[in-house]
């Protein structure tokens, strides 16, 4: 009799959660591949099995984990060029400085040199320290516009389940983004969960610098990696040495194409998310011109995560603690 | 009577785990400390608590994990340079190819352009597989000189236990050796149980390249990281962005000095090792010429771990697959 309340209650708790697997991700194709493709890899029997090892997941980070409308990494970028200016107003005077002061609204569109310029600008010169604290700074006074939370309770409700889901069956998962790594860093294990050494991303090249009788490590202004693009496999192999089994990605720029293709191409079992924002009600709806990342969605057979149809609810609004010290 | 059979079956248990701690290494001030600390850093009622995601632990690799006299890596590009001279004969005419080859026994010193060359043209021009392929067949081939055991048996016995340790401990542990970051991958998971996303080494830089519809990362002989001297907290902040709370190297070059103190300047409680190559008799006898890196150790108060007194067993003979396949 005892056995068989014990087996009852363990019968009735793994049903409970299959349940509960991915809550806030609306029931259909999609969430049945993604739940369908971890128990597989999983399954010491099936053909499709992965060793732990093996089991990597890369996600990009704007507009895939967070909302990227705006760029956080952009508003970022926009008070520190304001703190710089006010310490040296010259600044202002000089382009590209001097278009991105004087639009506040809509800034200016500029090239990839100019973009760089104002990157290696307003980040390097720091040490590590430094840096994340001018970063901490940001976090803890500013508001995403339209929300009106702090940035940090901006994440995607679904992905961070699914962020859980893939660890609790032994995937090691990581931050694949064009943002700044040391940028996200700052805030990814109190939002996501995800470890500083598992973050990769665009980097300054760095120097060893003594200074008091220490040593840290300083941002110099020149690039390290674009972690965009092409660039995306680069990064991927440099930080993991692996190809992840599990990709996801989202529309806008195409800046994911390689890193989901990369995915795909490897020789193990793998799937891979294109998030198309489509839901101009609860989030923003945009897509490229060109339409290149659903094409390419189509081509490979990366499944299309529609925002308005796969997800019951969009932001996480739990609170996160950045702390101020280092 | 049954609480207490369980609680004496736990005590013991406990005693039995103690006593189990890092079993070759010899009882004395060394063991102790390094036991001390992690006791230490675990402990959330000691001031000294360190959160386990801020446990980062690295180790060099040659000459700390494993046996540097000869230096794996080097035997590996001598075998690659063999490799191309015999399908490209005119490369035996070249400097510094042509010395490499007239002195077999004991090869000239190479200036570090030299070095760098010999670096790029042997590991360079493959992409990842073609390359771990290469590096496993140097694996399965090639023996210690002196012990005539493959070189992945060749690991130091305490030092696997003490990763172990650390890594029950809840520790994050990485390799950080100025050798081929893809070089290590290959073998690193299987000799110390450590992730291929775990290994900071030096590296080349790579390029996203398509070859019949599929993407693959490609090595270029442009140096991306010389992951050495002061280079080591430059790798160290790239993939993990925290300093190490524990960190190990070894006496011959000073490569492993800013290692070492960019742990032992950080914010939180550290340890350091510093492992002296002091017996001729079961493993090698060698020092730097100005005794630089015991010198540092004194110093800054790193522990000096002398082969002849701190080890019971220098090698670990276990037999280490290494898997032909991708």
């Amino acid at each position: 009799m005892k056995t068989f309340i014990i087996l009852s209650l363990l019968i009735s708790q793994t049903l409970i959660a299959k349940a509960d697997v991915l809550p806030t991700w609306k029931d259909g194709e999609n969430k049945q591949a993604i739940i369908k493709f971890v128990e597989k890899v999983i399954d010491k029997k099936s053909p499709e099995y992965v060793k732990p090892e093996d089991r990597i997941a890369t996600f990009d980070n704007d507009g895939t984990l967070w909302s990227e409308v705006p760029t956080v990494e952009v508003e970022f970028t926009k008070m520190r060029l304001k703190e710089m200016i006010q310490k040296d107003p010259k600044l202002a005077q000089k382009e590209p400085y001097k278009s991105l002061v004087m639009h506040k609204k809509s800034p200016p569109k500029l090239n990839q040199k100019e973009m760089m310029e104002v990157f290696a600008t307003t980040h390097a010169g720091m040490n590590e320290n430094e840096f994340a604290q001018s970063v901490k700074g940001f976090f803890q006074q500013a508001k995403h516009p339209k929300l009106n939370v702090p940035y940090t309770q901006t994440a995607y409700k679904p992905m961070l389940e699914l962020i859980s889901y893939l660890k609790e069956n032994e995937f090691s998962v990581f931050i694949c983004s064009g943002g700044d790594t040391s940028f996200m860093r700052v805030v990814a294990t109190e939002i996501y969960g995800i470890p500083s050494q598992n973050i990769i991303g665009t980097s300054l090249k760095d120097k060893t610098v003594e200074k008091d009788g220490k040593l840290s490590v300083i941002r110099t202004d020149k690039l390290d990696l674009l972690n965009d693009k092409e660039g995306k496999p680069v990064g991927i192999n440099r930080q993991i040495g692996k190809r992840p089994i599990f990709a996801a990605g989202n529309v806008r720029s195409g800046g994911d194409i390689d890193h989901l293709r990369y995915s795909k191409e490897g020789a193990l079992p793998s799937l891979q998310l294109m998030i198309n924002h489509d839901d101009a009600k609860r989030e923003s709806a945009y897509n490229e011109k060109d339409n290149q990342s659903l094409n390419m969605a189509k081509k490979y057979g990366w499944k299309i995560i529609s925002i308005k149809d796969d997800w019951g609810d969009v932001f996480s609004k739990t609170k996160v603690e950045v702390s101020t010290n280092e």
